[in-house]
């Protein structure tokens, strides 16, 4: 059966709420031919949270099959279908082509993903985007290109460029929510910093470790000038955070005890 | 058949010529299930031109029809097979695990996939890195990210953060692969220096310092279960270099030694 694109009973029926950017932009399959992929295209919006699919001509059989699978999406059940590429884009501004081409002579401007996904997300601030991806065998034919205000070029390999349609899908989906987010100056990464071992606690540890290295005759064995030089080097190059710190005292003063009780 | 690690022979068999970057990178899957998800692992390696494939304790009969599937990666041949994570990471000297979790307290610091990438990108320039991605059904469990310097997180939505296997592996390497185009702001890791320990050491190191807190008794006073992830997670966060690890070595077999005699 073919749905009509019609906007307003779409909105109705798909009720998930969508940040209004996301909800602008329509991830169109051209000419689908294998469920797992149209399955997996469908996984991959609902990740990132782009929940507009609208699917151009698909192989029938196909389309029922991801429809009816087990652990099916349920935006394919809000999936719009389109006879054509045309009907399928008519309420979108902004038309954007994905391509495994390298060289290929081109009429439109090709960007690598990267660039592009940060042009798509700021058209999304104000302007409905369709993003095709063509069928898993040829790509988008040279008639759909033309349709296209620009193209994106995963940066696949020269060697192995065309990608499965189910991963492009999810590659230019993460890099198009993944745009234009702030750089993260590495709060999350070295956020054990804010943390870090003062120096009178790096001393105790060293106490401690010094003690313990005496009473296993690890000093004596290593003669004992320098040692200490040596151990101190070695707990300021580890950089403990204060909880670690504290961690190692509490392993080292149960072997100290071992250590000095026999 | 277990193939051993054994990496002069791997590149022998390796022809394709890879830039030294990405040969430094090895995808590890843990456990996979599904011969299609292997399959399409290794299709978006060779897209992004990572080319070396480590598989730990898959379901054989998958690996072995992912392998002989028509159109088959060539990788998939020259993957190898590990009876566990410790093996198959043991060259490395940085260890990324993937996950899918959201406010689970984790050990280590868990990134969003943009920022990770850059990280992973700079360490690739010196160090061996394996990325490891978890099981289909239930990602990686708690005791393999125990073996991880840090985690990286894809970005997905809340109301749907698992991804698929194939989907992830492709978004994650895409991420890697373009990441360093533009100028990193920010040295987010501390910038491991180019003698940083291989986790086959690290794991020298923990199985000795295991053996010392149990002659100790500080093993049985803090309950066996969950201080041996404890103690690994410490030992990651200290990050040593090969040099400090043997100077560490050799105190802990120092005071293994009077700690047994006595």
């Amino acid at each position: 059966m073919l749905q009509m694109p019609n906007d307003a009973s779409n909105r109705v029926e798909c009720r998930i709420a969508l940040p209004s950017e996301s909800d602008r932009l329509s991830v169109v399959l051209v000419a689908p031919r294998n469920p797992l992929n149209i399955g997996a295209a469908a996984r991959a919006m609902s990740n990132f949270g782009f929940l507009r699919l609208r699917v151009v001509n698909p192989y029938e059989v196909a389309f029922r099959q991801a429809r009816s699978a087990v652990g099916a999406e349920p935006l394919l059940l809000h999936a719009l279908e389109y006879p054509n590429v045309e009907e399928a884009i008519a309420d979108c501004s902004v038309v954007v082509g994905t391509t495994a081409v390298g060289e290929r002579q081109l009429q439109q401007p090709c960007a690598p993903l990267d660039d592009a996904a940060e042009d798509i997300r700021e058209h999304l601030q104000s302007a409905r985007v369709a993003l095709l991806f063509g069928s898993e065998k040829s790509g988008l034919a040279k008639e759909t290109l033309s349709y296209c205000h620009r193209l994106v070029r995963i940066p696949t390999r020269a060697e192995h460029r065309s990608m499965n349609l189910g991963q492009a899908v999810a590659v230019t989906l993460y890099a198009i929510a993944s745009a234009g987010r702030q750089p993260n100056n590495g709060e999350t990464m070295r956020a054990l910093d804010s943390t870090a071992a003062v120096a009178g606690e790096i001393a105790r540890l060293h106490t401690v470790l010094m003690e313990v290295l005496t009473a296993s005759g690890y000093v004596h064995l290593n003669t004992q000038a320098g040692v200490e030089e040596k151990v101190r080097a070695l707990l300021l190059r580890l950089q403990t955070t204060s909880a670690d710190t504290e961690l190692l005292l509490g392993m080292l003063r149960q072997i100290q005890w071992k250590l000095t009780r026999s």
